[in-house]
């Protein structure tokens, strides 16, 4: 597979071309470096893929309307059929196909996950599994509600199989040059977990994570462009540097069994990419955050991805434990709800992957908005008083800080 | 002024092409019908006008960095300038431009109402005069928080002065043929008073008001293009039909005055503005809405406008008087907080207005965001008890209703 590397111009947001800049050799991607230019839009499908809050959610919504228009036409050869023969045959073995493989990996932890949330909860996690009739794949949305320690968690996990239409593949080029921009359409494959937690408690802070596996194939079902993308922060309504110390620490030991340049280019990435522009603050104290990932052989990503999610519980169990029972007054309540209300802020305005799903007709508004808090507030003018640990999170947020 | 009839094609939504189908007349404008079609985000600067929730906030906003660029020099002919001198020589008289009468109006409508409220809610209001400093202008924000009745009121009013850029120019061309695309920038005035009451008892519904006037000046302060736009709307939590009723047959009053077209097309456009798409249903049980309006003589649309002012204090006061007190329960006043989330949602993911205002740099983010609700919440998958008042709103709710 011919890698080249990407002009950092080819990445169609300052951010973008900023990490690329810092760090070109992990923005190698199957195109050419003369291209000159990308529309403003040109990452259509990839737009889908770089959700922050619940990804997986809105990729299934985002290509609904295709696949009804493509798919229904039943095929003896369609890849999601395939596939399931694959699986019911022969089991997932380290050589089947890497969908297969993180399919399967993603549904073993978000068992792992919930079992283990549920254990810090006290309370059981309500379960849907949801199909999609228009095409293949479905997913598995676990939300704990009102629980003892979490306000509100999802832990969802989603497959799509789905056909991307000629106007998404012609886009989705300026990226990933190996695909044919002359076919009608093209069969791809997402997969993915996410997950956000908001703990009662305001010392308590609110994690999101999003791990995620795009894929186009040939008629025959085997892969031509791929890549991976997620990513993991964290949002305290009251700061504890331990805590974000730990976190960051946690996640950049998870990094650095891969590239040593994964942390700090990821780092930079997550406090770009999770700013309220509006406000001129970060939503959180940050984590990772990355895209287009297909710098190294699949195989080694995959375990780059995995360790990642093995790093979630360590990253935040021990926080939540040392959190959730820690006495507040109405007041730090009242602060977290404004914090709140700036999370909603984030997701609804600036978050590209919840945008793009609400306005994608069919879209399961509920998995994607599972995101939101249970509970959120806006006061006019509040301002947090001078030298309070309130105003100190504020200077955080509007300056991002090297934890590690 | 020659005045033609605008193409149905000519206007960029379908929700507004069909509105202009359904009266043609209301929506004459300065431009060719030979025009085939629109870019679909053409109405450039028209967008900043049809702002649902805070319109004029935004406006401020929105050409503050063209002002930046274009009007830090000082002129000694600058239209503010002019204008203040006219103000302050010969006050405001019937043949004063119309910038300056709508600009004395909204001021003494916001005093009006401001009183009227606070003699409702018993608590006073916060006034926050603010100046734009890159350009002429400023606003008045009058906010009441935690109140009596009020959960979070404010009443805002915004005077702009600001430079078009060419690319705006160009672009808002499309509906106002006379404007010269050929300059490099252009003055433009928006002036206009933007309302939304968030009542305390969830038996009182939710208030939102808006009505601006827009206009573009040649050199000499002489009006080019212009118009009003605005409306009203209701958004209850616990539906009573004579509410309803009697919110939507005094505006019909107000509008039936000036013509019989205007209450059922503008109450059309508004059900169709005011949608929560992703939800599939209205915000609300509607009103009126209506942008663009110039189909007849300035100064009886300036009536009409003042009509519509004047309307809002006898919709209103009587609903808010009845519901103030009634007792309700704790999963009532939880209803509500899950139809504050609704409004969250419609004003961040799809008022036009407040997206444009806060992708914005250097807006004023606390009169845009004014208009969220003090707390408000998300339940995942809540679905009402069927045949109770809160399925029955949600009904109403998928399906507008003519309530006169």
């Amino acid at each position: 597979m011919p890698l080249r590397l990407v002009s950092p111009r080819g990445l169609t947001s300052p951010r973008l071309r900023r990490a690329a800049r810092d760090s070109p050799r992990l923005f190698r991607s199957f195109t050419s470096p003369a291209r000159a230019s990308v529309q403003p839009n040109g990452r259509y499908a990839t737009a889908v893929g770089i959700a922050g809050a619940v990804a997986l959610g809105v990729i299934t919504a985002a290509y609904s309307p295709y696949s009804q228009t493509h798919c229904d036409a039943p095929s003896s050869l369609a890849i999601d059929k395939r596939d399931a023969i694959h699986k019911h045959e022969s089991g997932i073995t380290p050589s089947s196909p890497m969908r297969l493989k993180m399919e399967s990996y993603i549904k073993e932890k978000q068992k792992e996950i919930v079992a283990a949330l549920e254990k810090v909860d006290g309370k059981p996690f309500i379960i849907d599994t949801w199909e999609r009739k228009s095409s293949g794949g479905g997913g598995i949305s676990c939300v704990l509600q009102e629980g003892n320690v979490f306000e509100k968690a999802g832990v969802n996990i989603s497959v799509v199989y789905g056909k991307l239409p000629r106007a998404a593949i012609v886009k989705m080029r300026a990226d990933h040059k190996n695909l044919d921009p002359a076919v009608e359409s093209l069969d791809f494959f997402a997969a993915g977990l996410s997950m956000v937690l908001h703990p009662k408690n305001p010392m308590a802070p609110t994690v999101h994570l999003n791990y995620r596996y795009f894929e186009t194939m040939a008629e025959d079902g085997s892969t031509q462009a791929w890549w991976f993308g997620g990513g993991t922060d964290l949002t305290p309504s009251y700061l504890f540097d331990e805590d974000a110390i730990h976190f960051h620490k946690t996640i950049k030991e998870a990094c650095e069994k891969h590239d040593k340049r994964y942390y700090p280019t990821f780092k930079k990435w997550c406090d770009e990419y999770f700013c309220v522009k509006h406000r001129g603050e970060s939503r959180g104290i940050g984590g990772i955050f990355f895209d287009d990932l297909d710098d190294k052989d699949p195989e080694q990503l995959f375990g780059f991805v995995q360790d990642c999610l093995n790093a979630f519980l360590p990253s935040y169990i021990p926080i939540i434990q040392k959190r959730k029972n820690m006495p507040f007054t109405p007041g730090e309540k009242a602060w977290q709800q404004l914090r709140r209300g700036r999370y909603v802020e984030f997701n609804l305005v600036h978050d590209r992957g919840t945008a793009f799903g609400l306005n994608t007709p069919g879209a399961r508004v509920e998995s994607i908005l599972m995101s939101l808090p249970l509970t959120a507030g806006w006061k006019y003018m509040h301002s947090p008083a001078p030298g309070s640990r309130e105003e100190r999170l504020l200077e955080v947020l509007r300056k991002p800080v090297d934890w590690v």
